[in-house]
């Protein structure tokens, strides 16, 4: 049976998702805690976005296989709290429908990244995860150098490059609010994202934002093809990965197939 | 010339306001920072609430007397926060106005008090300052027994007792309500409070909103006017002075007066 895990964390003391041996990962801890809860020797874990060090979720999607589930789902969310430190916490567990997988089955990642560029809008409680900007943005401008990079691009100026891996990608939204309280967010939607491709797109629009750059060099460096060392990729800690899109019950396992192919 | 401050922190990690040798506290830390970048021996500081050990602030009011401001208010402001650790901010700074005092001319202090019922709406990104609360809370319970408490009374029942400290206070808003996200939020609003009465208060209501208590328990609690060890203190963790109040320019000297009077 497949369980569908929706997972929230903290990513400021996590070296990323991915396991890695010695480090501190969300995979690593995740993995454990469920092993131990349901007495096995190890469960693999498959997500719907591998966020990076630093890199904080409130909506990641994670599935596991397990040869039988001893109690409820909810005991299971309880008991795996019970052995995780706070920082990471499962949400909510269900058994998966068929054809569901976490990564495959995804329709878009929706993540967040927010700035706030004002001493008098710093929230000492939210220093974790909104990156303080020492110079004042102009989020009229950002929103306008957003609009070239939206759509279906090649995006290879704000990936790194992985051997045999496609960089085109379509970014559904991309979009900047200045909040009430002076916080400033960036919505990114995409179908997938390659690696630092959401903070390599929000450091190029950054530099925009505070004036250093004119409102369409972003479209340039896109259409330049290739990493641009002017990028500065911001910082981890103002990224969250919000929500991740699937479709109906009955077109997870299409899409599944189509996501696989198409990666192949 | 009076400097009046607008200050922010994460209670974390502070053992409360008030200084205390060895002790890391906020008092402490402003100080001490203040008197660096102003290069003078000490400064004595007055907020407009002495926060307890682990209780967070976003509108702590603080005023510093200082025999001269070398540069400007903002520079003070980027001065001292650049000395300061990251969950103690100063926000805002300006000289004030003739007859204010951060502690006497207030008219109110605002707390929120933030706790999580539901394992699905826990954010660890807000754990350190939203309490998670194992059983579900009725809100339209909390409401219904809170009502009783607002107004003029004597709070004695929800008080540390202090020595020849009256106990009397204006409940000016005692509310709850749940946000979009599941969170639930006690809004708290007197003219003053006695040593750890909010989260008394809370932690009275609390036991109502669980289902532990009967909704005229805090009511029974309140005129009994003395303190009931069956009432648990909340934690400090959910606890924020959102803001303080102040009258007009021309009638902060007057209220200062007032005040003083009353608590002589």
């Amino acid at each position: 049976m497949r369980i569908r895990l929706h997972v929230a964390y903290d990513g400021g003391d996590f070296r990323g998702w991915a396991a890695q041996p010695g480090l501190r990962t969300v995979e690593g801890e995740l993995s454990t805690a469920l092993a131990t809860v349901l007495r096995v020797p190890s469960v693999d874990l498959t997500c719907a976005g591998r966020t990076d060090a630093g890199v904080h979720a409130r909506g990641q999607v994670v599935h596991v296989d397990l040869a039988a589930l001893p109690e409820g789902t909810d005991q299971l969310v309880r008991r795996v709290n019970g052995v995780l430190a706070t920082d990471l916490r499962v949400l909510r567990a269900a058994e998966a429908p068929p054809g569901f997988d976490a990564r495959f089955s995804a329709l878009w990642r929706r993540y967040v990244y927010r700035v706030v560029d004002d001493v008098a809008s710093v929230d000492p409680l939210a220093r974790g995860h909104v990156l303080v900007w020492p110079r004042p943005l102009d989020v009229a401008a950002l929103d306008e150098a957003s609009r070239a990079l939206r759509g279906l691009h090649d995006f290879a100026s704000f990936c790194r490059r992985r051997e045999g891996a496609t960089t085109i990608r379509t970014l559904l939204d991309l979009g900047w609010t200045r909040r009430p309280d002076g916080v400033v967010e960036a919505g990114v939607r995409a179908d997938a994202f390659c690696h630092s491709m959401v903070r390599s797109l929000v450091g190029c629009l950054l530099a925009v934002g505070e004036g250093r750059r004119p409102v369409d060099w972003p479209a340039q460096v896109l259409v330049a093809g290739r990493r641009d060392p002017a990028v500065t990729v911001a910082p981890a800690l103002g990224l969250t990965l919000e929500e991740v899109g699937y479709p109906a019950d009955d077109e997870l396992a299409t899409r599944a197939e189509t996501t696989r192919a198409r990666r192949a």
